[in-house]
């Protein structure tokens, strides 16, 4: 099995690489091959069971992907993306970046006649937004606040489109928030929800630019990865008509996020956060549902976090153990 | 008011020109000028009291409008596209009509600062498709099953992404099938819907590729017109968040259409349409959906045809008269 990453230096890249060297196979197949590509070259793991190669890329450059995919890797995670706030700040970054390079790859699958290889991209929270019902589902309109989330949105109904005309095998997979991600803060709008947990956990302060009662949709990075995993071994008949999926996140308000660090830090971890609020952020992140019925998902056999206690004690356990 | 229309030559464009000139104005402001164009010169209408520009143009080269764009149209009609079976049939057309001409349309608006022109682009009940609802509305998510509803889908995100950055004031109609469209089949996948009732009625021979039980979702050319000067007038608060509207169709199967046509033209007329099932045809039509909520359209001022033998009454009439 030669699984191909793009944005695989990105924090995401890098778990999903090690996941996969540690559990050596993906849908019942040998792991034998892994493609890692990134503006700058992904670090390569160190690992001698399988033939790994680390390419430094600009994948916005017409047909940069063409002679990795005539090697016809059998499953394509495209991780690669200009985040958020990144989009919102340069509408022709993120159109280049989110949109065409996401075309270009769809184009290249097309010439390679990957027809058989599972297409995963991850997608957003963010493509949805506006006057929302109370509940959302895999029904409801995307009707997208950001620029991220159209663009998003768009790569969602292009790798549909490809699918359903045999070209390529896809599966989007809409990720909620991802907390708690270790390292540091990026440009995301959504950062601050790792950051106000992360940053106090370990001595240091961080400011909460939105309200606390906003509440968002979270997921760990443990279960997101599980997540990215299992979409790589679904048939594409289970997917079909629409091959985009929420994922079962958490909902959790910000003030609830921080009673929970106050339990597992304690008053003075709690005393780390300051409220700066930021109206940027908070109009991009506010527009972002937090209330999902994800039965589709489960279905299909995707899993979500037991309550916000795991996902903190989880990322302190990691955090303890690398 | 200077008004700019792509796909002038088509029927639909054919039709606002004829409107826009009987009426004169466009949203309370004196119509001064109009720019019509299309692959082939539209043929200028005869008028004098409006500057026309009658123009062939290939709007999928990009740049090819920018210099239309630089003289400042205060609403342009978007209707250029390629139809359905043709978008099906010819992946690489579709997308490069459809969408590029869309973006580098949207791209030229950006760069000239045509912030406060009202860009209307049509749309098509497409956009829907899969596992619907009985009833469907604006909220409903677009899961198209045809490559021009996916085409159509992307533009709509598009628009509305660059009205949100104020970069155009755009307005997306969904358009239900049109319902008699007078002159000559078409490749769209829906032109029997027409031709099942113009034919006989002209005394001609009629095919009906789809089950009589299916239903359409319909609107009469006339008040598609209505709908598209309509679009003109609404400020862009009435339409935020989301600028795309449903028309306010009508719910009609193709055994109660057929029934209009043996009412108003009798037996000999409905013995005129020959049933020969086309699985390609029902396969994209038998996607779309028939029944729509579409209140928000009405609060917003759209209105639709009283009855389907009003929509067939009119269309004799106005063939009579022309």
């Amino acid at each position: 099995m030669h699984v191909l990453i793009t944005g695989a230096a990105g924090f995401l890249g890098q778990r999903l690489t090690r996941t996969l060297l540690e559990r050596g196979e993906v849908n019942g197949k040998v792991l034998t091959r892994l493609t890692l590509i990134d503006q700058v070259a992904p670090v390569p793991p160190s690992d001698d069971t399988v033939r790994l190669d680390c390419r430094a890329m600009d994948i916005t450059r017409p047909g940069a992907l063409d002679s990795l995919l005539g090697e016809r890797p059998e499953a394509i995670y495209h991780l690669a993306a200009v985040v958020s706030a990144a989009a919102e700040a340069d509408l022709d970054l993120g159109m280049t970046v989110n949109f065409d390079a996401t075309r270009s790859l769809l184009e290249g699958c097309r010439a390679a006649g990957l027809a058989e290889t599972r297409l995963i991209m991850a997608s957003s929270v963010a493509v949805y937004g506006g006057e929302l019902p109370d509940t959302l589902d895999d029904m409801t309109a995307l009707t997208p606040q950001s620029s991220y989330g159209t663009q998003k949105a768009m790569c969602e109904l292009l790798i549909n489109d490809y699918s359903r005309r045999g070209l390529v095998d896809g599966c989007v997979l809409r990720l909620p928030t991802i907390v708690v991600r270790p390292g540091k803060p990026n440009a995301a709008a959504s950062s601050f929800a790792s950051s106000i947990l992360r940053e106090p956990l370990n001595g240091e302060a961080a400011v909460c630019p939105v309200p606390t009662d906003l509440d968002l949709f979270v997921m760990s990075p443990g279960r997101v990865i599980d997540a990215l995993l299992h979409a790589a071994t679904l048939p594409g008949e289970a997917l079909a008509p629409y091959r985009s999926v929420m994922l079962p996140g958490l909902t959790v308000s910000v003030a609830a996020m921080l009673e929970v660090l106050r339990e597992v830090g304690g008053e003075e971890a709690l005393a780390r956060v300051s409220h700066e609020p930021d109206p940027r952020i908070e109009a991009i992140v506010a527009s972002w549902p937090a209330r999902f019925e994800t039965r589709r998902a489960e279905r299909l056999g995707f899993a979500g976090d037991r309550d916000f206690h795991e996902i903190v004690r989880t990322f302190i356990a990691e955090q303890t153990a690398s």
